[in-house]
């Protein structure tokens, strides 16, 4: 039996964007749905359980930096990463290509696999389409990626049509190598950049493979918004309705919408917390920076609008405080909050869906939180 | 009205310590107690929440971190610390004097008050018997304190005498400055050093002056364990039966048992979150480092006959991989931890009163804990 599978509920009549659920071994979630991501097997500043009082559904771990730190069997002899981190709701792993593109100067590409120098110590480390695998079996989440070249945008159509097709034989062997079919889900990855053909060649050999979710890869990598959109309807067209999509690394909000828009079910980014530590807030009324002295005296919550733990408790004035003195509830605060406003803006987004009014509900948006969005990072 | 009253309940038959009950405005607390410390109006990295999940009763804050960031104006126009951190338990400030010892080589002491070169930006700064209350006043804790100055250990006879009648003279200026009689409680601090003539007369002519309770000052200086233990009988035996006592900044296991073992009532310190932000953990079969290798593969909690969140809820392995990866979530469990170690060492301190065996208790804990404790800072 395989270990997930999507269930399309409804398709927005205004937008055409998918409102599913999807089944895993550690429960069900709605979709399109923002996933948090705990590298190291913790969302930075954020408890589990705080998590689930935010109604966070999926949550993302690292191979590669779990890799390196504790190291696979620890997590292993622990009983997986649910039991190592105490958190019982569904996970995901992403694969390390996404560390093949990142640590660019100190990796080397090969068919076998991935040299590279480990972030801790500089040591040789060796990452293959089934190491990868072997990796996030150990590590045990729902959801685990195939082993990909994450390539640079921009490229040559030469250089990323020979990463794509390498990356469809990371799939095909990591496919055979993977374990534990019947509890964790592997998806396939669509590489390909900004050429149609690319995308879509690789989307229908992964379709044809049969994985039981599909992600869309290479984004998020320096490209203009509207090549990212692009890059999603190159993707997206070839992919089966019945199996979830998902927008790797990618939790801009108006990405979130836009994408959904496009079929998109899944996302997932550091971005609130990174932001989060550095004093940057999502608001309903858009981006403020906490460390701004207008806010010494402002004894208002972050956002009017937001329920978040903390909204409903402290103030700006007392949080830019903390921020300022690099306290460590300052930057959990921040955290809860921004990651609270990715995941209430997808719950906001399926309701929009169900009511068929996807569209409106992006104006609406973009009217509060400002048009600019599409020109920022957030 | 009084602000604050002691209610003593209990002398243990055994060793003479006291239990007691102290009626403040935000609520009755259980003596002798442990008071975390909130230096910036945050314990750092628990949540108000977790302070209470803990049974904290009352936690400190700084006057002269205060002060400088965020402004004691911000707070009072919050509404007071305990709005300004959303927290209604009781609440303690002290009154700079410790600075005065622990910023030694930027400060200037004068009759009139203490010049400080800024530990943000190195701007002058004065701090005054007068400026100290008026400060705790808008910050509105609980318990406040008069200004003194913190003696170095050692100094002269000679020197210690002029600074403790200079304490005295400060006492009375902040006793004459302090508004809010009925809402905050000034206690009185007693300085001296080991000189034990010094603390008889600091002690008698502070209790001349009628303060709601009693601090002993001038410990936790870089003095011997015994020379503190004396500090402290010194000062004690001169100080009235129905009054608090409160020996400042000592946060040892040790010196909590043999300290109320002497008469004392209340207790603070950073000593456990300052450690633990650093790996260091106190349990009950004594201290140990989180970060040693042979914690890797250990999926025991760090204390098994710890409740706290972090034993109820983690591993050594989980927590080390997390402490070692710098991540915010691993200080705040082994902050949580080393709190709830002193916390409920105050109880069980408590426990052992009202049954009159609190000798007994103290074996029983070093037979546990190691006697090698007395020689170490905690």
């Amino acid at each position: 039996m395989a270990a997930i599978s999507y269930e399309l509920k409804h398709i927005c009549k205004q937008s055409g964007a998918r409102y599913g659920i999807l089944h895993t071994p550690h429960g069900d979630v709605e979709t399109p749905m923002f996933m948090p991501v705990g590298t190291l097997a913790t969302v930075k500043g954020i408890s589990p359980e705080m998590l689930k009082e935010m109604h966070s559904q999926v949550i993302l771990a690292n191979t590669y930096h779990l890799w390196l730190r504790p190291g696979e069997d620890v997590i292993a002899q622990a009983g997986g990463l649910h039991k190592f981190m105490n958190y019982n709701g569904p996970m995901l792993t992403d694969s390390g290509g996404f560390q093949v593109f990142s640590l660019g100067k100190t990796r080397k590409i090969e068919e076998e696999g991935v040299k590279f120098k480990s972030i801790i110590d500089g040591s040789s480390l060796f990452l293959s389409p089934e190491k990868a695998i072997e990796i996030q079996n150990k590590l045990g989440a729902d959801i685990i990626m195939s082993f990909d070249e994450c390539a640079p945008y921009p490229c040559t159509y030469e250089y990323m049509k020979n990463s794509m097709e390498r990356t469809l034989r990371w799939a095909k062997r990591g496919k055979e190598a993977h374990k534990n079919t019947d509890k964790q889900a592997l998806f396939g990855i669509v590489q390909g950049g900004e050429f149609p053909d690319l995308r879509e060649h690789c989307a229908k050999e992964l379709v044809a493979m049969d994985f039981p979710g599909y992600s869309i890869g290479g984004t998020s990598v320096g490209e203009p918004k509207d090549v990212m959109y692009k890059m999603v309807d190159d993707a997206i067209k070839w992919l089966p309705e019945d199996k979830p999509r998902y927008l790797m690394g990618v939790g801009n909000p108006i990405d979130l919408i836009e994408c959904a828009i496009r079929g998109i079910d899944m996302y997932d980014c550091v971005l609130p917390t990174r932001v989060a530590r550095h004093g940057a807030v999502m608001t309903s009324q858009g981006r403020l920076n906490i460390n701004n002295e207008k806010f010494k005296y402002d004894f208002t919550p972050l956002d009017p609008e937001c329920d978040c733990y903390a909204c409903k408790n402290y103030t700006k004035a007392y949080i830019r405080h903390l921020h300022k003195c690099d306290e460590i509830f300052g930057k959990t605060l921040l955290s809860i909050h921004n990651v609270n406003f990715l995941l209430q803006l997808a719950k906001d987004i399926r309701e929009a869906i169900k009511e068929d009014r996807l569209l409106d509900f992006k104006e609406e948006f973009l009217n509060k939180y400002g048009h600019d969005v599409y020109k920022r990072a957030f």
